[in-house]
């Protein structure tokens, strides 16, 4: 069957190998899987090692949230570049001698590079939401291959989407955050971005496959309207 | 004698206990050590334990740059807390369910809060160097401990200093990124960051007192000036 159009977030700290073995499962459902800073630095780079090889070709992202100078994104990302297809880093930074610099040593190191555009907390409008339209400059300008872009904020995606075409938009806030599922995906996102609402059920492949059938249902309804 | 008001950048990726060692002989001569994101994963929190016990009682800073919703920020720290007296996170992710939850915590904890207002790198103006003046306004309303502005930018650091008396300012981009020992001091900073110009040289313990001294020798002279 195809993968539901869903990633699933990491941020655990305990690294029991429980979560491995159930994101082996859940990589049927799945389309990838996003480690957060705190399951990197309490489990260390061997954990993203083993999750790597548990879920086979699912897109694997390391949700690194990089906010630094050049050189320090690039010597963080460097830990990590065996294990991941993406990283994510924040558009907040800017380009010369930031952003720039990163780009660069990901193209070299083929990991594709998702820049943080809007957050799923309300002070993200605080800042960040008052410079959407540069960040969509700044993505056109370093090639990024994503945009992160919250399911609580569907109209910032949808601003996103028109100008951006062919970059992939990861929404995360659905669940337990307040999102619908589907919402985002009706919006223009590509993934939305699931935790708690699976990993804190009782049965996580069942959750999995119930918000995921709840998003293609919205996805549905949507495109019909 | 007093200690140079210098914090020593920690950013390595080999875990050997040279640099632990190395921090216990500077913590004569260094007012803080400030851990950054590629050593906490590539070495651990066993890492910041080794260095907590070495250094004594100088200033431990977790330089995590923290750009996340509230939740996740507060996980992360829950990881170095035991270790540290200080975390670094971003102004720019916003109070309402980011900054203002993290701070709270860190209240209970009995960890600071640094907020960075600016970065060092050029990027650092397309962005952040728009917002000093709302930074300012989160400092005072999170009544945060201290703030990281650049060295290499000594005018944004004098802003600051105006507006907020008691707050610590740290300031990275002395050495390596081009600033001159003792510009930040001179420009209102308490704190200059000095990471690749001591760990570096050939001997580590010289460099960390020439820094110093020199640090001294340009405040003496802007504070006669």
């Amino acid at each position: 069957m195809d993968r539901y159009p869903l990633v699933l977030a990491i941020d655990a700290i305990n690294c029991d190998k429980r979560i491995i073995l159930l994101s082996e499962e859940l990589s049927q459902v799945l389309s990838g899987f996003k480690v957060g800073l705190p399951t990197l630095i309490s489990c260390g780079t061997a954990f993203l090692k083993d999750l790597r090889d548990a879920v086979g070709d699912a897109l694997m992202i390391a949700d690194l949230k990089l906010a630094d100078i050049g050189d320090v994104m690039v010597r963080t990302t460097s830990l990590v570049k065996d294990y991941v297809d993406a990283v994510i880093a924040h558009a907040f930074v800017g380009r010369r001698g930031g952003l720039d610099v990163l780009s660069e040593e990901l193209s070299r190191w083929d990991v594709k590079l998702i820049l943080v555009a809007s957050m799923s907390h309300p002070g993200s409008q605080e800042f960040y939401d008052a410079i959407t339209d540069r960040v969509i400059g700044l993505v056109r300008d370093l090639n990024a291959w994503g945009v992160v872009a919250p399911a609580t904020r569907p109209d910032v995606i949808r601003v996103i989407r028109g100008r951006l075409r062919d970059v992939k938009i990861f929404s995360p806030g659905v669940g337990v955050q307040g999102a619908r599922p589907g919402e985002a995906l009706c919006a223009g996102a590509d993934y939305e971005i699931v935790g708690r609402a699976i990993l804190e059920a009782s049965d996580p492949l069942a959750a999995a496959k119930s918000v995921g059938e709840e998003a293609l249902g919205a996805m549905k309804r949507c495109q019909r309207a």
